[in-house]
């Protein structure tokens, strides 16, 4: 039977995860697959937590060249996280000979030209199914299934904090801030949210992701990018009585005027199958030309569900000889013609607090019609339940261009009329 | 460039998706994938078809020997669907070294194992993706990211005709057979639609997935199977009283007894993501001890989702030297000694039509007692609405065997209390 070698190098959650597969698993790999997957060594500064997994003393190696020059070693999984020292690691094991399983977004986003170019050079396998979506099988998709498609558009909730946080709001009416700290206490946000709730690590997926799918190298700075950190109760709570559920959205489109990239919160109609997506779970919604649409749901993050995509990956690696799965489509030629839309098109949902009602309406028409913007719906609460005394106003917009928006908030914030604009919310169909 | 021709056997719906999908995208696969893919020849009885699609007199073969000769064909897309001769063919194919990328469920259900070894002998590809739930990326996240997991069930949409027939019963309150007139007229059902609606289509399927699943084989003739023709629209209303919505399910479970494989019309809650798949969609959700729950979805036919699998395996072929993603993880062996469970588990919606209302309720409750089967909820029609003058009465049973039920019906309808059991139907969650 042929002999794999693996070596981990983070024993974390998701390390942790892997071991345990791998271990667990051990027999049905040799009987399924003909290959013995076995963990050869482990690198973790904390070797505490490599031996609470019950990994023997002398498999915790010294340091990444210990794991480099161990000829037992044919494929390293990489789930450290964060740019460095990850990418000298990974560079090192790649130069070495070593096939890399990476579940590290971040670094895959940022460098995936440098790491597939020495991956090349040193006919090794690089893969990261593990970086998006957890055990979702999205990459792989886009990769050799939907790969005869012009993919049109995506549409993915991929940030399984920032949704959780968002059901436990929209079905407790609890505020944003108390979410968040349940969501530390249970380990589903971390002490430093940012990542999460800022939307960068959506950011960083939906590079991956629109990168493949849409065939040319999409840099994460082109990726408008807004989090939930503003996001109220009474915004949720208004948005279902419009029959929409708010999400944080990472989409994607590809039309004739060039590539359109923006992860923000987002209000979807109920009966999107995305706007049932809840809790920690992850989906993304993919339009293709030919397929229509697809939809892959499930666990975005956690110890199993991640580990599950990259054993898949490592055991693709160790039953082929091809590595062609690992490369980008396109090269970094393509990404300098690309041509990205910035002022993008969608409907709104504008909420205002308005101190004068029955001057309001007069005003904020007549501005909306100087931006070219004609409003689908209108809502009024009666009495003064706004903030400061005011009373909501909301609009709900036809589709109208983003700048239109802008200028209208700027117009309406300088009227005297109107107190402010309190929410702009996009409404994605 | 490498250049490599495809041929196409059958130019029907999927056949001539496959034929505009290639020839529309074929500069995109230039660029992308730096390969050349040309329909070479195609075969098809009734030459009128592959005339109408713009294909040359002389691109259109005699018979298959001019296919299996001809130096530039590479790849061969059977989409001709039944056993012969499109068994015969794509043999043919195989040994004259051709890979075969085929959507045929009936064909390769029952001869896999004969297909693959050809395939192996002759160093030929043989790709199937197409075969199951047509756009929707099922069988090679099945093979190639969820294969580190023991896949514990999956539970399936994978028939569009019926899923079309069921929602428009339950949003339309029609009869089956007015709404089963309506999908023929509108081409969702076949003139003939045995194969659909007796749930033989999804027997295949089921068959293909759950042997990939389960690392076995897994006959369709052990497949316990029940269509959808004698649902009625009244129990599709009743259970919506209970918060249920009606699919035809393919259900695999793999379990510490054996594996449990059956199609049969089922009963899930409304909160199940498995129950907003309409129309036409497919979906599967598959829940592995690792992955946990991942659900796929999208459009289980027509000519360009069904194209889309296809040519997503064209290009797969076209661009790998590697050809294991064809092969079942299983052999003869293993299917030999696999234990199926008959007697499963379920929770069970059993209508009754009772002529003695104050009677009914003791037998039943003792016929149940005596049958091991208890009542998790019951609903008493009042006033005779039902057929016959009769009363429906509707009890829901707690999780018990399919031979207590089995039992239980028998002697309910031998009683001279109840007039009869009017419909059983399985609660599945």
């Amino acid at each position: 039977m042929k002999k794999v070698g693996v070596a981990i190098l983070g024993m974390g959650v998701v390390g942790g995860g892997t071991y345990k597969i791998l271990k667990e698993h051990r027999e049905l790999y040799q009987k399924s697959y003909k290959v013995d997957l076995t963990v050869e060594v482990v690198l973790e500064r904390d070797r505490s937590k490599a031996l609470a997994l019950g990994i023997e003393e002398d498999r915790i190696a010294a340091n990444i060249q210990e794991i480099c020059s161990n000829p037992d070693v044919d494929i390293v999984v990489e789930v450290m996280g964060g740019v460095e020292p990850a990418k000298t690691f990974v560079l090192d094991c790649l130069r070495a000979g070593k096939s890399v399983v990476t579940s590290n977004k971040e670094l895959f986003c940022k460098y995936s030209h440098e790491l597939e170019a020495v991956a090349k050079k040193n006919h090794c396998g690089l893969f990261y199914e593990a970086s998006c979506v957890g055990g979702v099988p999205v990459i792989r998709s886009l990769l050799d299934n939907l790969q005869g498609n012009n993919i049109l558009s995506m549409m993915g909730i991929i940030n399984g904090t920032t949704n959780y946080i968002l059901t436990k709001m929209a079905e407790e009416g609890a505020a944003y801030e108390d979410v968040l700290k349940e969501a530390q206490r249970l380990g589903y946000a971390e002490a430093n949210p940012a990542a999460d709730v800022e939307g960068y690590d959506a950011t960083y997926k939906l590079s991956i992701l629109s990168s493949l799918a849409f065939h040319t190298k999409i840099p994460y700075t082109k990726i408008y990018r807004e989090g939930i950190t503003n996001i109220s109760v009474a915004d949720i709570e208004y948005g279902k009585k419009f029959g929409y559920v708010l999400k944080l959205l990472a989409i994607g489109k590809n039309g004739e005027n060039g590539i359109e990239v923006r992860v923000h919160p987002s209000f979807i109609k109920s009966s999107h199958p995305l706007a049932s997506v809840g809790d920690s779970y992850n989906a993304v919604y993919i339009t293709g030309d030919c397929v229509e649409d697809v939809m892959l749901y499930g666990r975005g993050a956690g110890a199993l569900p991640t580990g599950s995509a990259i054993v898949g990956d490592i055991i693709y690696c160790a039953t082929h000889t091809n590595y062609q799965y690992s490369t980008f489509k396109n090269t970094e030629e393509a990404a300098q013609s690309t041509k990205f839309v910035e002022n993008f098109e969608s409907a709104y949902y504008i909420r205002l607090n308005a101190t004068d009602r029955t001057g309001v309406l007069a005003k904020v028409s007549s501005i909306f019609a100087k931006c070219k913007i004609s409003v689908a719906q209108m809502l009024q609460e009666r009495g003064p339940v706004g903030e400061d005394g005011a009373t909501p106003v909301i609009f709900i917009t036809h589709v109208t261009r983003e700048n239109n928006i802008k200028k209208a908030v700027q117009l309406i914030n300088e009227s005297e009329e109107v107190a402010k604009v309190a929410a702009v919310i996009r409404v994605v169909s």
